[in-house]
Order: C-alpha cells, then sequence, then structure tokens
C-alpha cells in the first residue's frame, strides 16, 4: 500500500481486539442518544422514562442494557477499555492515517466523557481526578500506542509524554472558552505538537501535512 | 542590566497598573483564605460564619469586603482584570525572566479559577463557556503582552494563538489527571511549546534554558 495518497479508513478501529461484545458498543450509543437528556436535566432531574424515550425504548427495554441509572449515567468511565497491549493497529493502514483519525474521534468523543464526568461527580464517590485519569487513560494508551507506530523509534516515555500532551491540549482547549472554534483550534494545536516534533526526521513535511489535512466536511 | 545571569524578579507585577485599589488585592487575598472551606463544603455548605472564621474575619467584617456570599464565591471571576492594554510589561526586567514569573504565576494560581467556576456553576447564571473565558481571558491577555515583549516581531494573532495554546496545556494537564505531579508536567510542556518557537530564532537555547530552569524550591 501507497502512504502517498490520501486514505479514507472507513473503518479505523483501535478497540478491535475489544473481545468481541457487540452489546458495549451498544451501550456507547444508547449513552450518546440519551446524552441530551442528561445535559438538560443532570443526573438527578434525568427520569429513566426520559432517557428510555430519547433512546426509543421502553424503560424496561433500557434495563436490558442497564442495571440502573447510576450504570447507564456513568457507563463511559466503566465501560471496559483499552490499554497499551490490548489497542489494535491496523497493519494495512498507514500509522499516520491511524493518527490522525484518532485525532478527529477523539475531538468528537470529548463531550460525550465530559458529559460522564459531570454526572458521575454527583453519583461516584471516587474523587474527581481518579474518574478523569480513568476517562483519559484510555486515551493515553491509544495515542501513545499508535504514535509508537508512527515512529517505531520512539521510546515508550516520550509516547506516554506526548499523549499526555495531546489529552492536555484536548480537554483544556474546550475547557478555557478562549476559542470561538474550540474544534478547529484543538486539531491545529494537536498537530502542530506532532508536527514540530516528527517533522522532518520521521516524516517529511509534505506527507504529513498531506495526510493530516482535515476531510473536507 | 545584563540578560545573562538569572534574575529573582521579587516584583513581577503585570498588574501594576490596575489603578491602585489594595482593597481588590485584599479581597483575592481572603478568597485564597476561604478556599478551603468553600473547597470542603461547597458554595451553598459554606456558611459565612465559617467563611469569616477562615479570614479571622467577624462576619460584619467580612462584609466589608464582599456584599454577598455570592459575590464572595465569584469574586476571581469578577473582579477588576487585566486586558492587553493594562498588562504592564516591566522594562527594566528581561521579559523571558517575566514570561517564567507568570508560567509560574499561572500554575499557582489555577486552582483558585477552576474552584471560583466550579462555585459559580452553582449560582452564576451565565453559562459555563463565558464563565472560563472570563477567568482564562486575563490570562490570554497577559501571557500575549508579555510574549510580544519576548519576541517584539511576533504578530499579534501569533501571540494569542500561543497564549491560548499555553492557558490550554495549563487547564487541560491539570484536569486529565493523568500526570502524578501535574504542576512540574504543565511547567514543563508550557516550556516546551515556547522553546520549539522561540529558539533559536529569537532566544539562543543557553539563555532560555537558563532563565526558565524551576526555582530550586
Amino acid at each position: 500500500m501507497s502512504h502517498d495518497e490520501r486514505e479514507p479508513t472507513p473503518r479505523f478501529e483501535p478497540w478491535k481486539r475489544r473481545a468481541g461484545r457487540p452489546i458495549d458498543q451498544r451501550r456507547h450509543e444508547l449513552f450518546e442518544q440519551a446524552a441530551p437528556v442528561f445535559r438538560r436535566h443532570g443526573y438527578r432531574g434525568a427520569t429513566i422514562k426520559q432517557l428510555a424515550h430519547a433512546c426509543h425504548l421502553s424503560p424496561a427495554g433500557l434495563y436490558h442494557y442497564f442495571g440502573s441509572k447510576q450504570e447507564f449515567a456513568t457507563y463511559p468511565l466503566n465501560r471496559p477499555r483499552l490499554d497499551w497491549e490490548s489497542t489494535h493497529v491496523d497493519r494495512n493502514v498507514d500509522p499516520l492515517v491511524q493518527l490522525r483519525e484518532l485525532i478527529d474521534l477523539s475531538i468528537r468523543e470529548l463531550p460525550t466523557y465530559v458529559l460522564a464526568l459531570q454526572l458521575a461527580s454527583e453519583v461516584d464517590l471516587r474523587p474527581d481526578h481518579v474518574l478523569r485519569a480513568r476517562a483519559f487513560g484510555e486515551g493515553e494508551s491509544v495515542f501513545g500506542r499508535i504514535l509508537m507506530s508512527v515512529d517505531p523509534a520512539m521510546k515508550h516515555g516520550t509516547a506516554v509524554e506526548m499523549a499526555r500532551h495531546l489529552l492536555a491540549l484536548l480537554a483544556g482547549s474546550a475547557f478555557t472558552g478562549l476559542d470561538p472554534a474550540a474544534n478547529a483550534a484543538v486539531r491545529s494545536r494537536m498537530l502542530e505538537v506532532l508536527r514540530r516534533s516528527l517533522v522532518p526526521a520521521v516524516i517529511d513535511a509534505d506527507r504529513f501535512d498531506r495526510t493530516m489535512a482535515a476531510d473536507p466536511a
């Protein structure tokens, strides 16, 4: 496969080896569907009836997936997660393309995790920093693993630090409220950090810029 | 003044021109003193009696400084703030030293602003992103202004973006919970971003590293 052409990667699946549990994928989708209800009413205010309605399910149908409202509200923090070993790097796809996909995936999914953290702060007794480390720990593993595929000479500690730097930018750019277009701003900051580390020693400038260009959405 | 020796800058005062209001400095100190009470009990749980006690004041004494508990709890977000014009850059101090002091000041003060944001989310009707932009907007101005003193050729837009990048790292590194030593981690990330932008075009590597070295605390 040539690395010289932009590849769309329709099936970017770093979680491929997550021991085939389609029910977990379904639970994640249900959380996304119910997110507007949780956002509007908060943990305590959201009723099972409203949540089920948003998921096009009956309350009994929702209980098939989650044992309780608390389990539902904190699902993104507690679902099976990837670690360094279980992250699937696809050998048939340019690692740089996988890195781009991961950046875009992390930007899309950030609001889900921020919401789950807010809900958890109402009902989960674990300290905030423990919950946050759980929420972002998976990102650290997946970013770190893919960074080491992009640059096989990168040391583990370097990859971890770069992953943490990228995730801090991701979380912080949304947090400060300073960017009118936060998603575009964080994307360009993450790319700037990567570019300065990888170009030209690991990747030539032209290939980096071409591969990392945003999808014309 | 030589720029070649490490200067301690005992009086780093970017807020010098904030129109001499010692009462505002006193209010800021009172918020810091009451912070542990607000942290433990939250906005609603903290009583005026407890807050005044933490400030070594009577409740009446506390009301001399703040008209209400809400005014007290959200003071860091509402106090007079610096903007681009009012930031004082000291002509007698190496701008790089002022930048280092600002980095350390921002790391020290972050918990104060995060607390004020949490308290405000209970009582201030403005949306979270508006409050956060207020909290971090002053940092954007002060960082931007001092960055342009470090590199007089830097464009305004570049300085704003670099300030936002630094503040995103600051807020995000604390948020993700991934760093066991978050303060040291964010400091080294901020310096890395600055170093890659300023060295060697604006500042030689040796001077940068010597000036930005952490205080032996």
